[in-house]
């Protein structure tokens, strides 16, 4: 593929999805977060991402502490892909720009100069992210104390199934829980997946071939990509929801939207929504597992890699919490599972909800959701697996 | 100024601003164009700036050309300050990748990659502008027909009163109607300039003294923090809101915000507005003579002046329009000329006034505003005048 042709932000993405198109649904104008700070915003129901970014933190202080000792920029340029907005979005910013700070002070030099990018598609809330910067800039000033180095912010609209810097410009990306979704519902899959809306035991073999095609294709561009516009040795570390099984359709990775399955299914039974309309509805996502993520890579080729870790998150983040934490979270936490389930997944597939089947039935979808989620996490304790990989850019 | 303590965003404005604050107003919190794209929104409302651009473009292109061909970039860095959000936005941006495409194909090289980055302050409306993005490509990429380079968009939240940008980082610099916003009301103009919202020629000489200190406090800083970001050689354009006359509070430039003041006194008057509150409020606009502004070029140093030019448009852009330009126009040259003028100032002023005001009086505010400018309209043709200046980075 030859890549300038893609530069155009979303060119890659709008070409690939043609077929998509007929069923009037792009995803990079159809997938954002859900915007603002509402009950239903994904600013307010992050706290998922927010363990799996913490659980991560350990390899990315030690890949951002090998960046900075083996290339000692004085301009460091960190970009954050499906950075979405919220508390999240700057925990990792602030995590990095601290262990820079702390190496620069036991090492005596000068802070570098951060340059932030911040990317999303392009119907990400910027508009929250950006007014936010103010009070995180002051917190972190506050939090590291001494003198840092200047610190420039940048928000990057567009796909990252496509070119969005420049060449050879960055020294470090990141990115977490945004890689399993893919840029279109892979083709072959509608009519094939009938109100399955995922993979599912069911699924036809051919569909759970799109999918994964879908995946090495995304992935494999993404690496192309993110090859050319990271400095040599330049570092990467993404987590994808993702799995430990061999089978793409094991219960680990396609619970979840089984269950969004059997509500949308009762719905066509009671006759609210038309058979036709969910037959045709399938999410953009693929959950790879460990070795999946590494052939990608290797037969890519750009890049090394250093580490790979699988890790497991409870559907209910709350779970996770320490005592501590939860009574810091409490209003949250006299909620029940289901609820929390719930608007976590809201916040993320609302749009692509609305978009498919109107904004009419989307609260009786999320109360149903709702209430088949409290049924099962009340009777099993189910976990995501996260998988996180630590790529050197090959020189 | 240590510039270096200023590069967070907005933090020089804020501090300068402490006493501003006492009033509960703060400029670069404040301060934004109307968002979205309804009738009384930036976009919608922007014919007047529409016209300044084009005035300028001939000194636009000429500028670019000459900065082309002197450095011949791989890499070339725009950057568009006050960027605001709406058609005029990619007018300039497109022009200029238009040239320079031109003069590669002239001079038979390889079109360079551009990187444009879109500075406003944190409260402009970046959600609306970035998903204007895709269209505006596909559009020039009709126009330009031949294969052109690769091309990156950058949100920068941020005053452009402190330092945005990394050090050598842009080419390209340009600013139109923008920098007539101080960073703050002057120090000494609360409750010295009674009733007049701005300059008037009854304000005291104190007021006078004040805003235009101000603006030498302000536009020096702005120079002081493009020459650290622009490369040697590198060239900036700004077009002012300005005066011809020396006198800073003679009507060619104060006649507008005088309209308002008499809306806002008959407010009072009638018992709407608070006596106390209308003198608490002035306008941080400053509308420099070509003196001035020359002046705080050569006292700061850092730039060659390679053009400065006045010319004049009229209040109502509608009259500068030629006959074909005017029928594509029609649904808005029906509406009478105050209308015209009055939503346009609202497109810039009603959150400031909001801010101050509250949101229940700002419909009576600009009905009495309109009045007032149908009326004046209708028997004077009135004009503002705009400076633009071409700068040039010394090495």
């Amino acid at each position: 593929m030859h890549l300038y042709k893609s530069v155009w932000q979303g060119e890659y993405i709008n070409k690939s999805i043609s077929t998509f198109k007929e069923r009037k649904m792009e995803v990079a104008q159809v997938l954002h977060m859900n915007g603002s700070v509402g009950e239903a915003s994904y600013a307010n129901n992050s706290l998922l991402q927010q363990k799996v970014i913490s659980l991560t933190k350990l390899l990315r202080d030690e890949a951002v502490t090998n960046l900075y000792c083996n290339t000692l920029p004085k301009s460091l340029a960190i970009a954050d892909l499906g950075c979405s907005f919220g508390p999240n979005t700057m925990l990792v910013i602030s995590g990095i720009i601290k262990v820079v700070e702390k190496l620069c002070q036991e090492l005596n030099h000068k802070s570098p100069e951060y340059k932030v990018f911040l990317n999303d598609l392009p119907k990400n809330d910027f508009n929250n992210l950006f007014m936010s910067l103010g009070a995180f800039k002051e917190k972190l000033r506050d939090e590291i104390k001494t003198e840092m180095g200047p610190c420039y912010f940048f928000g990057v609209p567009g796909s990252f199934y496509s070119r969005i810097f420049p060449d050879n410009s960055l020294h470090f990306v990141h990115s977490s829980y945004s890689l399993q979704w893919l840029s279109k519902v892979p083709k072959g899959v509608d009519n094939n997946n009938k109100g399955k809306i995922y993979l599912a035991s069911t699924s036809p073999s051919s569909v759970l071939k799109a999918y994964y095609k879908q995946f090495q294709t995304d992935f494999s561009l993404f690496l192309k990509c993110r090859a050319q516009e990271l400095f040599e040795n330049g570092h990467m570390i993404l987590t994808f929801l993702g799995r430990k099984s061999d089978d793409p359709s094991s219960k680990e990775c396609c619970y979840i939207w089984e269950l969004m399955a059997m509500a949308l299914n009762d719905m066509v039974l009671q006759g609210i929504i038309d058979e036709e309309k969910l037959n045709s509805f399938n999410i953009p996502n693929y959950y790879p597992s460990p070795i999946e993520v590494k052939l990608e890579v290797l037969t890519e080729g750009s890049f090394t890699i250093n580490r790979l870790e699988v890790s497991e998150v409870n559907w209910n983040a709350l779970d996770d919490l320490n005592a501590f934490e939860f009574e810091s979270r409490k209003p949250e936490s006299l909620r029940h599972n289901g609820y929390n389930m719930a608007q976590c997944i809201r916040a993320v597939a609302e749009p692509l909800l609305v978009s498919h089947f109107g904004k009419d039935v989307i609260e009786d979808i999320f109360d149903r959701y709702k209430r088949i989620l409290t049924d099962r996490m009340s009777k099993e304790r189910t976990k995501f697996t996260n998988i996180t990989i630590l790529l050197t850019k090959k020189p």
